[in-house]
């Protein structure tokens, strides 16, 4: 996400507020990925889930019951279950992008294999379920098989969706909510659901983790041309390369001439790159201000985020996942 | 499986009994396989499962609810969950095993792609547990997610004890309980419990379930090396090319003396054969009997699967399970 420290702040607020939950989380998380036959399982597991990712999505949820006032302790199953959930999904995105590194370190199928890479996953997705019949709650298993049946429909239709200049914003978005929103908005409202929040919070809930979803990932696309000013740095452009049909290209492919169109169908649609590509892709970018209307847009959503807000209990974590959503689009702003 | 017809007929009078349920279970799959974003989900999924599988899983979970006088509509539900979940493993395990061919046809990763396999399966996955969650019982969802996690344990175990000479008959217990015995015994156990079965019948399903998925999976060992007889065939010979210790093999390499320890080192573990080494290999099961002692094992489950049908009621699908498990051996009769 390559995070700005001082920037990082209201995500640290809400990290200190759920400490002590996020602490019988993990504890929950290394009990359940233990295999009593199979040891290669916690080996792979323990590479990804201790590899110190944000444990943004399970924060979420452990955020919606402390802030509906939950005493139970099912919101720590649901935490590990949405973990897991996140988990086998960047397993098994991994060998599906043939990816080599993931938080800094090299991928679990390029370590071990693509077998182990999708039988773990697998098997952290099975689990995950358990996790969850233990809740006694039928209505969390069924927001949260829901959005796994999401997460795959997207990825799949980003597959095919992908390289293709067809794709427009509608259809981005239904990705986005694959890959991103999806997971985040069920973390919420399953941490709304199993604190008894009313229909209105639990549906404000899922808005506001829907929203803060498509915040975080339009941001992801418009910083992978190195943001609105589009400078090149260490990481731009891999979206880019990968022929993938991010927010800001979409953008500058429906206000194309016929020389840009030329240009998208080449590079995105053949896959034809030259060394000079990726600059001429930022300067066509920067002449329809494609970065920043992708950026306006996420700005838009972040402020649904925030909005969605009112309807919950006036509570510090509430302004806390306020502030969030600022904070997940100030890294454009 | 290379069923003889003659054969067949226990699986057909089951098949013929639990017809109409199965029809209506083969429009909820078709239903349920649907994705109004992303159309190469249903194509993947057809390919596979409108290749005339023989829908034994789902079946097996029709037949328990029937034997059970059961009146409802949930047993619909589980079994085309149990076909959603059997679908998703051979999904993930032909891109595990890097297989080409699948009931005759070539398989999903060949006709698409590895991610489309890998995604599809998930999906599939993920509606499974929704199809369960409308059933309302958290029972049958704790039954089911636990076989899940079991079959990808029992996969990755699998993948370390493969080409390992120390698999013993306690590891290839737990990998067959993986691969087969699992599914089968969360099928038949779950159709019992959507129809009120008491603790006992329950008990009883699941274990006739188990042991008729374990007898499967040794006649299918033994089969592997051509039967009993140990004749050379079409299909002979893929186990021991692709180096997995089956029954048949396990018990061999406990017997072996040096000269035949060296052979499965060096044709086993290190995985150098050459074109003579089958017949040889098949030399030395005869020689200790190893694929008669290993038929043997699959004939004491299969009275076992019989055994645990008494305490069931009386009925007509009974006794047609009971035949399905003389079927499942008279294969190496």
């Amino acid at each position: 996400m390559g995070v700005n420290h001082s920037l990082s702040e209201p995500l640290d607020r809400l990290s200190d507020a759920v400490a002590d939950e996020m602490a019988r989380v993990n504890a929950l998380i290394r009990d359940r990925m233990s295999s009593r036959h199979a040891p290669r399982i916690p080996e792979v597991t323990a590479h990804l889930v201790e590899a110190g990712g944000k444990r943004m999505r399970p924060m979420l949820t452990l955020a919606a019951a402390k802030m509906l006032g939950y005493s139970g302790e099912y919101h720590i199953n649901l935490a590990a279950a949405v973990e897991f959930i996140h988990t086998a999904t960047l397993l098994h995105d991994d060998v599906v992008d043939e990816s080599r590194q993931r938080r800094g370190r090299p991928t679990a199928n390029l370590l071990w294999d693509n077998k182990s890479s999708v039988l773990v996953g697998d098997f952290l997705f099975a689990r995950s379920f358990l996790l969850m019949v233990e809740t006694g709650s039928l209505r969390v298993l069924d927001i949260l098989a829901n959005a796994s049946a999401t997460i795959s429909e997207g990825e799949v239709l980003q597959l095919t969706a992908s390289q293709d200049l067809k794709t427009d914003e509608d259809i981005y978005r239904q990705i986005v909510r694959g890959k991103t929103a999806a997971l985040f908005s069920a973390a919420t409202e399953s941490g709304g659901v199993i604190a008894g929040a009313s229909e209105a919070q639990v549906r404000a809930l899922h808005d506001y983790g829907d929203a803060l979803g498509i915040a975080f990932q339009i941001v992801d696309d418009v910083l992978d041309f190195g943001g609105v000013a589009a400078v090149i740095g260490k990481n731009t452009g891999d979206d880019f390369r990968e022929r993938k049909l991010t927010l800001p290209v979409i953008k500058a492919v429906a206000q194309a001439d016929a020389r840009e169109r030329a240009f998208w169908v080449r590079t995105i649609e053949k896959g034809q790159q030259g060394p000079e590509d990726l600059a001429e892709a930022m300067t066509i970018l920067q002449r329809h201000g494609a970065l920043e209307a992708a950026r306006e847009d996420a700005l838009a959503w972040a402020a649904r985020a925030r909005n969605a807000l009112k309807v919950l209990p006036d509570h510090p974590v509430r302004a806390m996942l306020a502030d969030l959503s600022d904070f997940v689009v100030s890294r454009v702003a």
